[in-house]
């Protein structure tokens, strides 16, 4: 590893901006790598949460090396970045076969997930028409009840068919798993999870498909799956950044969170116990998944410009577009918070946060300097 | 006006994406305009919304030409756009004075606002410093507890002394009127923004000091303002496109919402009436400021590919990163909804949904043609 440059303080920055700290990063890496690992299955790290091919170089280090993206934007990035095994877990539209033929071309092994029997055909039809060998999975319902085929349904040998040669296996996503409030239930959402990967993969098979890959995974599942026999590989995603609401789900610990933004104080209102900083709805989002949680962070939890929780519980209560309303239960320190002093908030939902920037600006630890900025990818 | 030149059919854009009606933004920009004239103060259109200069183009036609941002990026860009009379109307911390002071050079009138005795004394030392010659609002506070000082309290006098040659006038929001539920608790915030700024005013004037701008405003206040007098100009944004949160306080109507998102049905769940599409939380925004409003759309609501609202009241009941849940209290189309079918979702807060995208594509009423394409600014 070379050694960090220093190319900025954290007071050179332009704030609201977002701060990722590389040693959190690495560490939250290495449990999940640790925890898949038990199971013998191979990581596919979503890239939805981080963008970043900097960060999902060192997500697959030791991996098989296959990615999950959830745009296209993103499966286009990650291919000139010389990814070249990506999962695109999104159902897929008509519409984007073209862009998902030239990805191929390319001598990307973009995989692609449906659920709708005439899709299948479609994409089928496309294939002829064009020559492009698309790789699909047929997308599984493990309880979620958003996308994907009943594992035991009649639809899922449909699909099937309809893919015939192209079918590559099964995916399935327990979304359902940030709903639980114990480790307990989600190993049995895991479970779950496996049995409708591994029904529908096993009736596939029975009508002669093949169906190479097994695909389940979140971030809570993953880490807590009990067995995950007959599965081929798991796709957690913001385990690697970790957040408020991942903590309080059990995946994650308050002091892992990699991810915070840096703000600047803007307004002082010391009769109210309250500051005004320059993040707002935009810098943070509005993603209150918190407020669902056990302990509610309002818009995030304010630490101080080292990424100490020394402010107290100082939240963001209020989330104006470009104002955050920060209080807390106790006084503030006023003398550290003049106009123009710097804070971290650590996020309710990375994934929301992040997608309000173009880059990250990599710290370590406590220490002051910014060792580089790393990129990332948004829109689709 | 140049003819328009067809360069897609909706069914041409990759989903999700941003349309803009250009007949409603006329017509929406129009309202305001006369809403304001009414009153003889200028109108500075706040560009936090639109973040266009094609936009802000239309919405200073006929106006003194001055606009107002809501971050530095933004008056980078429109000062390269070529304005040159620039609000930023965000509280300064004193490490941004130096852009500010770029901005300056480059010729632009670039106004900052303050509410901060410390501050107003570091803007003053970093005029004499650099020699920019900084023209600075005082921040007054008209109910709303976020920024600002308190129109009858020293501090006013603090911050304008700080400022002493510096000091361009006052600046106030009124966002509480957000919270107003009628158009004559509208007129009654209306009145107490308007008063506040101007006792603030004639306070500074009573130390000496020049108070050229009275600025007020945002979109419920300036439309319903019984009088403006004193004041010399008023601030609203998001009047230009509107959207389902300021249809429900009487600022707009449905019909005369400008911008919606272009979505794609991904999963098609019959027996459940419900449709999932490629609009999720990051495309829509999570904001949810139609929770507390009279009617609660979600995290938007559903109109056909031609902006009809003929899938009777869907919305947009769950909204997951890449994935919006539709749902409807009567059946949805199915026969209509099949997976590639396209759908526009209505915002609920426009300012946070456009933030997702880099560009609009301009459309006009129910046509299936885009005119145009046109820029944004995002970030800071």
């Amino acid at each position: 590893m070379r050694a960090p440059i220093v190319t900025a303080r954290l007071a050179d920055l332009a704030t609201p901006c977002l701060l990722l700290d590389r040693a959190k990063l690495a560490r939250n890496i290495e449990i999940m790598a640790a925890a898949v690992r038990r199971h013998g299955v191979a990581l596919r790290p979503h890239m939805k949460t981080a963008k970043s091919a900097a960060v999902a170089r060192l997500a697959t280090a030791g991996q098989a090396g296959g990615i999950a993206v959830s745009t296209l934007a993103e499966a286009e990035y990650f291919a000139r970045e010389g990814f070249r095994d990506i999962l695109y877990a999104v159902g897929i539209v008509p519409a984007k076969l073209d862009r998902a033929a030239a990805l191929r071309r390319a001598g990307v092994n973009l995989i692609l997930v449906t659920d709708d029997p005439a899709t299948a055909e479609t994409i089928s039809g496309h294939a002829r028409a064009t020559g492009a060998e698309h790789r699909v999975l047929v997308e599984v319902d493990c309880g979620e009840h958003r996308g994907g085929v009943e594992p035991e349904s009649d639809a899922v040998l449909a699909v099937g068919r309809a893919l015939g040669p192209l079918c590559a296996g099964v995916m399935t996503h327990a979304g359902h798993s940030y709903n639980c409030r114990s480790i307990a239930e989600v190993e049995d959402v895991a479970e779950a999870e496996r049995q409708a990967a591994v029904t529908a993969a096993e009736r596939l098979r029975g009508i002669g498909l093949a169906t190479p890959i097994v695909s389940v995974g979140s971030t809570p599942t993953a880490l807590h799956a009990r067995r995950l026999a007959d599965v081929t590989e798991t796709r957690p995603g913001v385990y690697m950044f970790q957040d408020l609401f991942q903590v309080q789900i059990g995946s994650g610990a308050l002091g892992n969170m990699a991810v915070t933004v840096l703000a600047s104080v803007i307004h002082r209102r010391p009769a109210e116990n309250r500051v005004v900083i320059d993040a707002g709805g935009m810098a943070l989002s509005k993603d209150r998944s918190t407020a669902s949680a056990p302990r509610d962070y309002g818009f995030g939890l304010v630490l101080d410009a080292r990424g100490r929780q020394s402010l107290g519980d100082a939240i963001v209560e209020r989330a104006n577009q470009e104002h955050g309303v920060v209080t807390a239960p106790t006084p503030l320190p006023f003398d550290r918070l003049e106009v123009g002093a710097l804070v971290r908030v650590a996020p309710n939902h990375v994934c929301m946060t992040a997608a309000a920037y173009d880059r990250y600006h990599i710290v370590d630890g406590e220490d002051d300097a910014v060792s580089d900025v790393w990129h990332r990818v948004n829109g689709w």
